[in-house]
């Protein structure tokens, strides 16, 4: 679908991970080699590659060994699933998309609030032409990177476009404790979403009220309204 | 070393990986079976337990299933090798700390800035006990974890403690092409620090200049500032 959507609007090549690599962070490989794919063939219209790696590791590959240049748009996902509020620090697919923003590529992570294997991505289609045409348009604030989710809904009922903060929210984990059959102990890691962020002017807000939610990302971690007071510490 | 310089503040219990973890950044096993080990055995003075998963893994694995309720503190580290600037974002030990964080846990991510097997960690000693205590006696600002690196310098040349933002640095990736002897291609990713922020107030020229650098890092990652520019755009 991002693919079909992108053609349509400039040249594209495909970098993906060969295997699933959900929540993996922004992890890199640096302590194992990595191996690169030519999927598509001779004469394809999209060149298509994957690597072993990580999704960050994808956007390395591409801009280092594929392109041999920065490319005026970096898409990363649909995903499967909400990358709304905390999950933004989780997720490989926005990872992705932030790895392009230090590298000063303009970027988008897209998800799709779905986690249906048989979820409908199409009603996000007219959005994610809109959305990839005002970055090229009007381009990124220097270190910003755009994370969009989409509400499960039919186009329909989607009410537009909301740029919104990241809601303050988190998982309350649980591990599910199990027994393997040669009797040793092990776990699943599950947990609950947790949403105490009740401001309308948040991702979460937006979604459950029927908007896509537009978060603009940043990478310098830094808290700057920390420092004033970190300075009055005694060391 | 981070062991024995916590046991003099108070009780330690220490869950770490059973592998090493480099570059792991925020990444969480779920797709995956976990393990947690009982290292230490009975009347040791600390119990040690090691986690088959990430270095976020481990921080959720302390809380759920080992503790029971929330520390008082995480300390993540020492890490072998700087996390200063944009290293905060690829780094598992940031991210463990960054983890208790989200979990409302006051969290420290130490790191030191020299690669050597042999590093001396002896210098970072009083430095983290200092830190460690003004954590616990002022706490830290809602949502705001310290990122904590130490220069590579004997204790008396260290000039003292400074609060700083997150340099604007980068790696600038290089893959290393080599052909394995079953004349498959393969790939090791390496790459160079570039830093060409001069800001006197950043962690990297606080390192450069024989200070220890903290960094209140947080993980709202939302670019407030760019929100208003983004709401004149046209969707």
């Amino acid at each position: 679908m991002l693919i079909a959507c992108m053609a349509a609007i400039g040249d594209v090549v495909v970098v993906a991970p060969d295997k699933p690599q959900s929540a993996t962070g922004h992890a890199i490989t640096i302590n194992n080699t990595l191996y690169l794919n030519h999927i598509s063939k001779e004469g394809d219209a999209i060149p298509e590659y994957s690597c072993s790696g990580t999704p960050v590791d994808c956007v390395k590959f591409a801009v280092n060994e594929i392109l041999h240049r920065k490319p005026d748009l970096c898409v990363s996902g649909i995903n499967h699933g909400s990358n709304s509020s905390i999950n933004v620090i989780y997720s490989g697919t926005l990872s992705a998309a932030v790895e392009a923003g230090i590298e000063g590529i303009p970027a988008i992570g897209f998800s799709l609030r779905d986690y249906d294997w048989n979820a409908d991505f199409s009603p996000t289609r007219s959005f994610v032409d809109t959305i990839a045409r005002n970055v090229l348009e009007n381009g990124l604030p220097p270190g910003v990177i755009l994370n969009v989710n989409f509400p499960k809904l039919p186009e329909s009922a989607i009410k537009g476009i909301r740029i919104c903060r990241q809601a303050k929210a988190f998982w309350q984990e649980k591990f599910d404790k199990r027994t393997s059959p040669m009797g040793r102990d092990y776990y699943w890691l599950t947990g609950e979403f947790i949403n105490l962020d009740k401001g309308e002017d948040t991702d979460e807000w937006a979604l459950d009220n029927g908007y896509v939610s537009i978060v603009p990302v940043q990478f310098d971690l830094t808290a700057h309204h920390a420092i004033q007071e970190l300075n009055t510490w005694k060391f």
